[in-house]
């Protein structure tokens, strides 16, 4: 009996251990997008402050690297690195990212979200 | 006389000033590429030592954040950085570069380099 109590406290342990480094890990994503190019100048109006803002005020974006194709220019690919799962849920539900969701929401004709990992963890940019 | 002498002169450092603002204009680049799955783990060997040489040893080289899809590990993307067209083609041209294009070469299935333009010019990774 004292064993099956002793088993039980450790896969609780291990189970919460798990739990927390899932937590801690940081969520990487690309975020590919085709914008409607009679709106793109207002798309990256948006776009912009909705970056600047996030980056500025919430310390678990560590980036929102955001780039157009040069040969094709409303097709944009965003690097998006937070640093847990929390922070990015946190994100979601700030005034700046609603902002961004609910104005660019008749801009976007296509959006696919690339769950990614990162081959080196913790590369910055110089 | 004179005026065209002057037209020419000024012509001339017209020309300059485009040749040295584009030579510091940044290189940004998404290189997207599929690797034979029977030959990752030895392709990632290769990325990872390739990105960390040059992050340590070329001041030019600003990031090379490489990420795999989790749901296709063998779809690798990897932001580019260089911190101008300069930089860029001297990396080209260091062993550790060679050594990763040579050694990973019958491993690459698909390469697809896409120029790209920042839509926030100097962003970073906190």
């Amino acid at each position: 009996m004292t064993i099956r109590i002793f088993l039980a406290l450790m896969l609780t342990q291990f189970s919460i251990q798990i739990t927390s480094a899932q937590e801690n890990e940081q969520k990487v994503r690309l975020a590919k997008l085709v914008i409607d190019s009679a709106q793109l100048d207002s798309y990256l109006t948006f776009l912009k402050e909705g970056i600047e803002t996030a980056m500025r005020d919430e310390p678990g974006v560590l980036t929102l690297y955001a780039v157009s194709e040069k040969e094709k220019p409303t097709h944009i690919t965003i690097l998006e690195i937070y640093a847990d799962e929390d922070a990015y849920q946190s994100h979601l539900l700030t005034p700046h990212f609603l902002k961004y969701k609910n104005g660019t929401m008749e801009m976007v004709k296509s959006l696919e979200l690339v769950e990614s990992v990162p081959i080196i963890p913790g590369m910055k940019i110089k």
